[in-house]
């Protein structure tokens, strides 16, 4: 029997707080289509002055604000943009940038810190001047911090670099800052600091921050004008809309506090998994709420039994590959729930016999 | 001074009731992307239920319900729909089936009652046997009832004309049912026999239900299949979307009830403007909640003079037209909401100064 | 037995001529990929020339230049086209622009001349300002002549007052001229001035000019630049294309004067099928190369029997619809091909019994 | 003064022969749209023979063979595609797989040799099955020989164990034939038996072949039905093709047999070269007629000015970097071209002076 419920397969799954419900029932809402909901309106302006664009739009998912992001940016046939070949958007966004929007994807590689090497990005840049068989790069677009790179942040120094190379080639920049805020936490840099020389940034308010529903994309009013027809023409607009708002306004307010709690309960969650004899991290590499690890060759146990194993004792994670697992943090994991993982990890990597699973 | 404010131009512009504020604040909630959140699927499961369908997908607005819905059943390229010349898919949703699914629409003219004639929509089925100069048809779509015809409603007979055609044919049927409830309602006929020989229906829960957001299409397990991935590309997916679909449960149990009385205050509505001098309507199409009026040549007052002449006694309504102005009915509109916009009509046909705007 | 052959199916079906065939064996030719044929340079220029535009381009077919021309005015996602319900881009292009394209075609009804009203094609316009619900309409596309209408000219006068609606509302203006210098001949007016408020225009080589392959589009020299992208995007540029080009420069210069005895011979053509009982057309809209004739109900033979039993007597020719054959003109067909096809109808229709197909 | 002109560009930059001139200037002919041109059904009836397919379409170029392949086989919107990152689809022909067909392609680093690794590929094929944030794998692309990795030819153990792969995963193949003829000489292997696994095959025959335009794409009966659709889309489909189809089957007929001496030529110009001081190049890496090499850093010239250099002696060549050079061997290249080029080299490596260029 079951008798705890440690969710630790994304940051995704978070609970609406108390907070949040009192301000979904109370909000004041408006019909955001014909006009602007008064409480969408909130929200865009605080996420606006956050990340130090001119405005902002709530949009019903990250996927959404990228997808977006990149379509206005690329709004003319034959676009390219250049992305890095783990980035969430080439992997798990169904390749929407290709087959709903007609953009071509160029991948650099991404580096295990979850950077791409400067010099690739300029090399993978087309010059289209007097060529006529290259599409036309219009677009970088960084992830900050990296999900599939565990997490890692890319420094204010990197960004900027990044964004003289696209001013230099007249490119734009779009940072896909689903957990920006993990990143600024992380780094003990601004998010306005972090995000200064991007075009757009797609900021997540439903991961860490632990808002039920939504994205906010943030860029100058110009760009934003253009993302609310193209929200229009996806489907995203939403009518009282305020109500998620609401919410997405209390996580931003009380919960950026908590994150710099979640990468302490990652950093001590990864030290005990280094201890474990048959799983093997990189404990440097845990530098917010993300932890990725391998169930070595040889272990008593594959990854795939020790995901049914947890689940047993109530514990959710997410299996990536045969041998890797992930694990995120968030506000609602405890420092208890860190060390009732712990042992069931060390009780399963002990005496487990794979036949019968426990 | 506005004391008063009545809004006209949509029923969309309900503000959520306090069962549907409570049902927010506690609805049962999870992670719909990653599994499915309670509350989601138990309205899914209710619309399923009320259509005649197998199963329902909650999505972000009826937008996005209908391009789901026309991109499944054209999921391969080359596709052709069918619909009318006056549809909400055709006229209001930014041609988002060509611009982001890339389907190629052929308009069939719409009658004043809404209907498409049954001969034009078979003449412009492409055979594409032996031919290859031609898309191939792959879906009709109606719309029930129809926006901008004034809300006027198909009839049984006519639907299941149109569903014979379609499976002569080998084509699918959607319906934009954005408000099939209140087709439902004037016809005295359930919403699953409406819609009987549909493949997929796009229903809305914010319009005359009131809901704060969202809508659901139906179809077949294998079309909502589908619908959940495109759902996922377009940015549709949200995370603890219960909070939304919960408020949209108590609309479809509270207020499908409430849509009889909508349509009697319309038809008020409507034989009050026939009375007054200088405006002109035909009463008889009124069949919903929704009202076109035009103002005469030689009345007193243009139609944008009266529109903004009713904003000042705060009422709100939506020039369609350089003469003509649209009324839509909703629960939030009183029996004397609909007194005290028929006296300022008066009062603004009767001595009004057009240089003044009073 | 049949001892002639009398292909009246369409003006594409012409065979190259030994000046064409000559002209292809000595053409001078280089890789007009990678930089320009001198043919095909003096082809283009020749064609930009007689329409009075800066450049032309060479393309495969009137359905790419077609294409190629709708989706250079309309290279911004969110575009819409307006368009005759019954223009060949609608009708015969396979709804490219849409399905390969992504352009949102919005169709206005063609008169039986031709024409589309003008207030029809104004009130079609979308205008984006504060719309968050339209797609953008960027481009009008009209045809000269008009296939689908029996070979129908537009007048200057008519094209005229299109291009200045098109002027007053900052859209393009694209004009399919596939059988443009049918449409020069039987007004009388030159190319240039028939088009001179097209942005773009794409002329057909290999109809009534009997070239073997090929169309040219002609526009300014920055339209020219894009398309020119598009083409080698499409799979359209090709290599010593010159050999073609050769041939198509023939065409201009020797059979465009043959046109005006095509016009003459559809005319007689038309005339005797007038006085076959059992026929029905409108001789006077008989205006370039093209007829369409009905068999009326009640004849002694249906139309997909005539066309069996002409087929039968080495005649070739198109069945539009049950009811309704089209012939075509062009230089290959003599003025005793019209006689003895007169002679076979008049045949068909006296004496035939339907069961025996003679 | 340039008395000479060795133009060592491309392989498509041949002229037509005496006997291909002769060939279009007698070719048989017939409108190619409307039936089929007897021309163009010997050569793709030669052609499936020559791959052992059902069937074969001529299409206007290579570009247009490998999208028309392309987005045959992903004909499903939400398909990707896995080729390579150097391949010529993915660089050199405007992304339109995406920006025109709407496919995502997954790119899968080519190594030196044009192969990409198998694992790598099978890594990269996504599952669909449960999964709602990925794009459906359909087709995996080879080129074979691989241009841009310096002319490398594809070995049948190769081919045959990513066709099996795809199979095995229900993935289609389609092999960039475009100089699938030199990787038969080459390797000393019937075309049939290097494509044995493919479903669409795209042969190129204006490139070593010498015809003046198109290519050939091959494949079932039912992929051609489809294919010939899509070209007529495209805007591909051509006239009286014939003209170009009766060249091409010359090439085919007489220039394979002299494919070996291109590749002799290109072994002796490259072991030429690898003399040079001042030049490097991998002489071993020089498989079929294309050549790359680098002027090292230090050498007394820079690319750029070689190149310039060159042309001032007529000789045409393709820079293709800032340090590197591409040559490609054809039959109008002769063995004094080759001493010529070389000898224009070592006087260029030698004393040049960069001021003057000379």
């Amino acid at each position: 029997m079951v008798t705890k419920m440690v969710d630790l397969r994304s940051d995704t799954v978070t609970k609406p707080t108390e907070a949040m419900r009192a301000a979904m029932a109370n909000a004041e809402v408006d019909d955001d289509v014909l006009g602007y909901d008064p409480s969408a309106l909130r929200l865009e302006t605080e996420m606006a002055k956050i990340t130090g664009k001119e405005a902002g739009l709530f949009v019903p998912s990250g996927t959404m604000g990228n997808l977006i992001s990149v379509l206005v940016h690329c709004n003319i046939r034959g676009s390219e943009v250049i992305l890095g070949n783990n980035s969430h958007i080439h992997i798990y966004e169904n390749g929407g940038i290709s087959t709903i929007g007609g953009v071509h994807p160029r991948t650099v590689k991404n580096n295990e810190d979850g950077t791409m090497d400067i010099d690739l990005i300029e090399a993978a840049i087309r010059d289209p001047r007097g060529e006529i068989v290259y599409p036309t790069t219009r677009l970088i677009c960084l992830e900050n911090s990296q999900a599939n790179c565990g997490g890692r942040c890319l420094s204010v120094e990197y960004t900027d670099k990044v964004g003289e190379l696209a001013k230099k080639h007249g490119l734009k920049l779009h940072i896909d800052g689903a957990r920006i805020f993990n990143a600024s936490v992380a780094l003990g840099v601004p998010v306005s600091r972090l995000v200064q020389d991007a075009d757009s940034v797609s900021v997540c308010l439903s991961k860490g921050l632990g808002a039920p529903v939504g994205s906010v994309i943030v860029g100058s009013k110009s760009f934003i004008a253009k993302a609310r027809i193209l929200r229009k023409t996806l489907g995203g607009g939403m009518r009282q809309v305020g109500i998620l708002c609401a919410a997405a306004l209390v996580a931003v307010q009380e919960n950026v506090s908590k994150l710099e709690d979640d990468h302490k309960k990652a950093k001590i969650l990864a030290e005990g998994l280094n201890q474990i004899k048959g799983l093997r991290l990189n404990v440097a590499a845990v530098e917010t709420n993300i932890i990725y690890f391998d169930v070595v060759e040889g272990a008593k146990i594959t990854a795939e039994t020790l995901c049914k194993n947890l689940e047993q004792h109530g514990i959710l994670v997410m299996q990536e590959s045969p041998i890797s697992i992930r694990l995120v943090l968030h506000h609602q994991i405890s420092a208890s729930d860190v060390q009732y993982t712990l042992s069931c990890l060390k009780q399963a990597l002990a005496g487990v016999r794979e036949d019968t699973g426990i």
